[in-house]
């Protein structure tokens, strides 16, 4: 007989609608009545505030601040930078008005006597809107560099979404630094790649290739998209953070100048990054099982839950003692650096139901604790990243002593399960028939699961990527950073090239 | 001589004009390029942070979790609760479209094609969209209470700005809640405004005042707003927060139902309540003085900051190791639960100009230190709620050891000041001339500060509101909570009245 699960379809049987299900299950979000916008719900949430308090100590670390810019950017600021309007213009959420008032039949209608001037787009980013500040606020290269951060929402009109991992509105963190030469804005672009690739690695458990991105799949206006890119389950690519070196672009188009320390005026060199709340999402279907999601210690709102397992009324307030002083043990010790994070789940829910719960939520360890384990002075442990009915009892002052132990190996399992996974599915390939082979679906009962990243040689030349794309949905991810040069023919064209690529198809 | 202070105008010549100069000294935040939208600069971001986790640790110690909703609310939503729409509808900010093209000169324009068949609008409140999202969520008395919040930005186009006070768009935290009965709304209406009371009060040093809000200055749709009502400096009254029990007015609207224990059907009681950006012109306008902002320890960025004196080059590694090492030291101790925030300024300005800097900036404690107090091991104290000329060596290990108390002693003193202004400045007020006296500018060089808060008599009648506010500017800023009945004639009908109420003029 085949294995339950507690999320249909599993991986396998159809990736998509198990990634659905498995946000629904864990009860993180879900989309709202307002087209393409989620609703983070409180579970969703509590990780996304995790991930920003880690994020935000090493911005700060990094000797950046946190700052706040307006929602709204005047159509004519985005007009500035050729390409930065182009690649945004498609997609944006426009203001017209600043009133409603009574129409025709009564209803509410946009006023006409409150039309704006000139509409403003709410931000799909802020380039422009915090140069235009920056032109202020920067006059001598005393005042350089400028490390500002600013956490907020962002609207892209997107036609097709997906919970977290392509949304209408999303959060994040949008990093917008000046620099007075060309090679500081450079090695502040390359450190804060390394910060996205240490906190997606150390904090997630998600392995990450830094690379830079082809000109085709460049943020509109950088001279240079740097990201990190992740394998998810079902082998596709997924870009989980950007930083771009924005040369002196935008400080032309907004005009943002200095004078050096020779007195002569110069442009300053730009550069941002961002990581939002995709995160989450890339970090679900990086760990996530058949049974839900699977939350790295690091980030998980509750490390252990405590399930009091009470089968008579009269052992209840012994059990329930017990499990709140268990808490309150297990919260004076400490994981990465702060208390552990427990929960007593009394809720007057079946136990099944409620164990169940947890594990589609990911909790890494659970303890159910009933009389028999008080007398025993032990907890009876299951842990997230074994399978949901292997369980076992542990002598409490051990399990209480090792704790910090026991969530560094899951944090470091978890991490490595997925990197073993990326390595199993990574793969020179020299030919065109298998590129096109590896990127074929191999049967019809899994079309969703194949391929994954082929390191294969790219000439530089763009109708390649076409090929790729229109031919396969497969498309270069990125250069790596750490590619080493080797002399090659490009698998498409045959054309000359210098060093492999990743391709894959991405979400 | 006239003591000379770094604020231009002083608060008695302009007082309005001194809030601005204050901000802008105190560089926390300035106006964009948007119509009525500020930004907020690192220091004034760091003050809001500071807010922000301590008011977030008292919602979730009161059991709330944080979610996130849209940004936008669909236009039908918003007109579900009658006096909501109309509260609302007159400033709000209207999204029309979803894409730009070029227009007929080649110049970008919304897109006709791109227009939205229902316009969007970008929050001013979500009591409509959360419940939508509540109505989806409550089926049964179980899932009662279910108590959230959500930390995000509004927009409410507002024609007469002000940094921190009135801005179109500004930062808040908006709490929802539902309940089971009449009851436990009203009770949890009653505990937000405690925690707002004794945030402001023992965090920002802000004397507060509860109490409740006449029908003409309620929350659209409230069947009662609660607020915390503060004096600033100019005796104007400002609302610091409010707690708004809705009755059952949005769960009807919107139709959040459930079925309570004996399984009938009911629709359940909900509340809201909502602190914003505002809080940090309320802090600067209670305790500010004519040399800058003055910060609350509790909710400064950085409660000491050293200074090094560097006369000559030879002394420099050694007063800044010292320095250094002092820094370590205080942050080795803890005000408040959390370690002293201290910051070292190495940076190369004259000693006056950057002593004046961190004066503006309101820091609570400041430290000179050059070679004669590394001599005598000792350090130069300066301190914000004194003088700036009024500093005094201590011994270090003295300063050390009392940094936390010394600390204390600051914030209980800023209250205290805060109070007894306040207090010298709140009168009982029984006649028609004496009320009309209380509010009416004394003198021509001093235009703006005059009156208070008059404690007298309404017989709760609007027109009696109406008759103050269109012949002097003043309002019901609410009935106290604590207020004793007792007999008495509206001071300005001279009607019937149960009990005083505070009249003031207000921001």
């Amino acid at each position: 007989m085949a294995q339950k699960h507690a999320i249909s379809p599993t991986r396998e049987e159809n990736y998509p609608e198990w990634y659905q299900q498995v946000v629904r299950a864990a009860d993180m979000a879900e989309n709202s009545p307002v087209r393409g916008c989620m609703v983070i719900k409180p579970w969703g949430y509590a990780v996304w505030e995790n991930i920003q308090k880690n994020l935000d100590a090493r911005f700060k670390a990094t000797g950046h601040v946190n700052a706040y810019f307006p929602l709204f950017v005047p159509l004519s600021f985005l007009q500035r930078e050729a390409r930065h309007v182009e690649g945004f213009a498609k997609e944006c959420a426009v203001v017209t008005h600043h009133r409603l008032e009574a129409g025709p039949d009564g209803e509410l209608v946009p006023a006409p006597s409150a039309k704006l001037d000139e509409p403003l787009i709410v931000r799909p980013t802020s380039e422009t809107i915090i140069g235009e500040m920056f032109a202020k606020w920067i006059q001598s290269y005393r005042d350089l560099p400028l490390l500002l951060n600013q956490w907020c929402n962002i609207v892209r009109w997107e036609m097709r979404t997906r919970l977290f991992l392509r949304t209408t509105e999303f959060l994040w963190q949008e990093g917008h630094t000046a620099h007075a030469t060309r090679q500081e804005a450079l090695e502040e672009t390359d450190r804060m790649l390394g910060v996205y690739a240490d906190f997606a690695q150390d904090f997630l458990g998600v392995p990450v290739i830094k690379g830079v991105k082809t000109p085709s799949e460049r943020f509109p206006g950088a001279v240079d998209t740097y990201a990190i890119e992740a394998m998810m389950q079902d082998r596709k690519a997924l870009q989980a953070g950007t930083s771009h070196f924005l040369g002196q672009n935008f400080s032309k188009a907004v005009g943002i100048r200095f004078l050096d320390d020779s007195g002569s005026e110069q442009h300053v060199w730009t550069t941002s990054w961002g990581m939002t709340t995709r995160m989450v999402g890339a970090m679900i279907m990086t760990h996530g099982d058949d049974d839900g999601v699977v939350l790295p210690p690091c980030v998980a709102p509750s490390q252990v839950v405590i399930l009091p397992v009470i089968h008579k009324d009269e052992v209840r307030s012994q059990v329930m003692e017990y499990c709140q002083s268990l808490a309150r043990e297990l919260a004076e010790q400490s994981f990465a650096g702060q208390p552990v994070r427990v929960e007593v789940d009394s809720r007057d829910l079946r136990g099944g139901e409620k164990t169940w719960s947890w594990i589609k939520k990911g909790v890494p360890v659970r303890l159910e604790i009933g009389p028999r384990d008080i007398a025993q002075d032990s907890v009876f442990m299951g842990r997230r990243d074994k399978g949901p009915r292997e369980k076992k009892g542990v002598p409490r002052s051990e399990f209480v002593g090792g704790i910090s132990e026991l969530l560094q190996e899951i944090q470091q399992g978890l991490f490595d399960r997925a990197r073993k996974l990326r390595d199993t599915h990574s793969h020179k390939i020299d030919s065109r028939q298998e590129f096109y082979d590896f990127f074929t679906p191999k049967s019809r009962k899994r079309p969703e699961i194949h391929g994954g990243f082929a390191y294969a040689h790219w000439s530089g030349d763009r109708s390649e990527e076409e090929t790729a794309k229109s031919d396969l949905g497969v498309t270069i991810r990125c250069i790596p950073l750490d590619s080493p040069e080797e002399d090659g023919k490009c698998v498409l064209s045959g054309k000359p090239s210098p060093k492999r690529v990743i391709w894959a198809k991405a979400y």
